[in-house]
């Protein structure tokens, strides 16, 4: 069987990120519009009265309440950090976001998005702070004009070369978006296109130009608009059926079939409920694990400012969550089952063996001889 | 009471390192030269001859069965990596030495030792292979002669300098040595001057211009020569007494006064009975746990190359002794506890609060504004 190389970095980064089993148990609380919004609904303020003690506490609460329990935790450097290390359990890996929270329009119609890193921010700077891997949010259509796919892609391409110069796990998280003229947000012409979007999508970011160690993906299926939930499952509306279960089925087993990489499901504000199921289906299919974030904690802020409440709900019904999406997920393949790895025994580590620390990369690309300034002499 | 100031890469380390109470349960397996006279012993052959698979096999058998065990494990790049990491549990941090095995002779009588770091090693490479933390290995007397202890120091400052630079935690481990004309290893002589040595040196590398953040420090007294065991306890052998058990307690209490940073015990090749009793001590008078090597495996080392004999001894007798050991350290404490720390909540983060990710550098010292190359464009 041919073997899969891995660096030490990044070995040592998929097993901190993922449970004792290899399973990705992850928690995103990285949110930073959409968590506002929430904020400022319970208050009935207005966005921008928002201020950045509340949402730090928001976040902080997250971290200590929920993090004990998932095998890491990505949050944002403006309001996570650096005080979530405080919060954050030993046993967390840590996850941190690079991207600027809300994207630039541009292309079709000015449809289209524009990925923006966060400045002052970088792959280094989270390295340094001792995180465990690098998320990058990028909106993306394998179907859009040439320019905006180019610059999405470049985007990710740095920090692909980046996350390598550094050997550290890169977590890619593409996210799609209508901006066609027939073409309407949770309507029926995209929902129907959003499954090749994503099987395409995989197959661009599963390049080994990328550098990327694992996708963080959107469910390809609107349950909504799956048959057996058409007649308004989740939320008392009801829609024309597109789709069956049986979709849902291929076109996750597809994405792991095209994926190059282990690949984890994400929550993208749908109910706890929906997402159980995106979660039991996607690891039935090939899926490693959930990456899940509103579904998880988003009612907790109907209590804020109430820090107590806030608390009292995390500690009960967010850990329940935690457990009904490791129900949920007790089908998810192991990372190193994935078909690129097909098990822990085929991973072997690249230059490994006698010396490998001579062949062994500084963070400037050099194998070095103790030739570092002032090191010669000792 | 004034705040204790961390950087988020050190704390985050800190709370790797350490178990969920704080405390260092950390075990070494990085011996180089000892671990190579042990497999040559067992095998009646020259230490020579003892291969490079032969002292892989070793180091990974140790990683593998203890490391669940350990809140942290250390090992040596040259044989314990890069494998190691397949081996290493998700729970336990990695600590890696950057230290040559073995020294080179200097100053008086060329009986003093000088350090060097292993060629084609260095701090970023320790960083970038994704371990938590590095470890110097420091032969140091503060009463040598001024061109030995600078050329010492030298090495501390730099290894310092790396470690803030990339924002990682440091452990030093400075050993005393006999070098006088009237001092002998394990003799009177030298066993006297011994506590003296430790705090001193103590003193000296708690300077904040060495950047240390945890001491790994040998047991002041040797209990050989301490009344109630030198009737011969440990060894049947009889020696002078020449301290009490109150000597013992009170060296360890001036070390934790003397150290400004958490401090552990090591155990230098002693056996496990006279160790258990050097962490109760040690930890009763203020150190924060122990970092233990030998004294934790080396008779499997008897079995060698029976690997089936090696991983049983280890999955029983070795981790007894962690039980043990997490017995003896029953009153260690915390690392935030440390007389520098107070508690955790007299932890803040250098530039903690809104904006920090702006304020906080990359590897190369910079701010940054997401100038980085061909990062302007997004």
């Amino acid at each position: 069987m041919e073997k899969h190389f891995l660096t030490p970095g990044k070995f040592k980064g998929l097993k901190r990120l993922s449970d004792e089993t290899g399973r990705f148990r992850m928690l995103a609380i990285d949110q930073r519009g959409s968590l506002r919004k929430m904020l400022a609904k319970a208050t009935g303020k207005d966005g921008k009265d928002i201020t950045y003690n509340d949402m730090a506490l928001a976040k902080w609460l997250v971290i200590e309440y929920l993090s004990p329990y998932f095998s890491a935790t990505l949050t944002c450097p403006q309001y996570g950090l650096p005080e979530g290390i405080r919060f954050l359990d030993r046993d967390s890996a840590l996850l941190l976001a690079i991207e600027e929270s809300g994207t630039k329009d541009g292309g079709y119609k000015n449809r289209e998005k524009l990925t923006k890193i966060l400045e002052g921010w970088s792959v280094e700077k989270i390295k340094r702070a001792g995180a465990d891997a690098v998320k990058l949010l990028l909106h993306y259509r394998p179907d859009s004009s040439d320019e905006i796919k180019e610059h999405q892609e470049n985007i990710v391409k740095m920090v692909g070369e980046e996350a390598k110069r550094l050997d550290f796990p890169f977590v890619l998280e593409p996210m799609s978006f209508p901006y066609k003229d027939d073409e309407i947000e949770n309507e029926v012409n995209f929902i129907r296109r959003k499954p090749e979007i994503v099987v395409k999508t995989v197959e661009e970011f599963s390049k080994e130009k990328y550098g990327v160690d694992i996708l963080k993906l959107e469910f390809p299926v609107d349950l909504k608009f799956v048959d057996d939930f058409a007649y308004g499952a989740f939320d008392g509306k009801e829609r024309e059926g597109v789709f069956t279960i049986d979709d849902a089925y291929e076109f996750c087993e597809s994405i792991t079939e095209t994926s190059k990489v282990p690949w984890v499901i994400l929550s993208a504000g749908v109910d706890i409920e929906e997402f159980l199921i995106n979660v039991q289906i996607a690891s039935e299919s090939g899926a490693s694990g959930f990456l899940a974030g509103r579904a998880v904690w988003k009612e907790f802020t109907q209590f804020f400012p109430n820090t107590s409440d806030m608390s009292l709900w995390l500690k009960t019904t967010g850990v329940e969550r935690y457990y009904k999406l490791v129900d949920a997920s007790s089908k998810a393949i192991p990372y190193f089952e994935h078909p690129s790895f097909q098990s822990l025994g085929n991973i072997r580590i690249e230059d490994e063996g006698e010396n490998w620390f001579l062949k062994y990369k500084d963070f400037k690309g050099e194998k070095g001889k103790g030739k570092e300034k002032g090191k010669e002499e000792y």
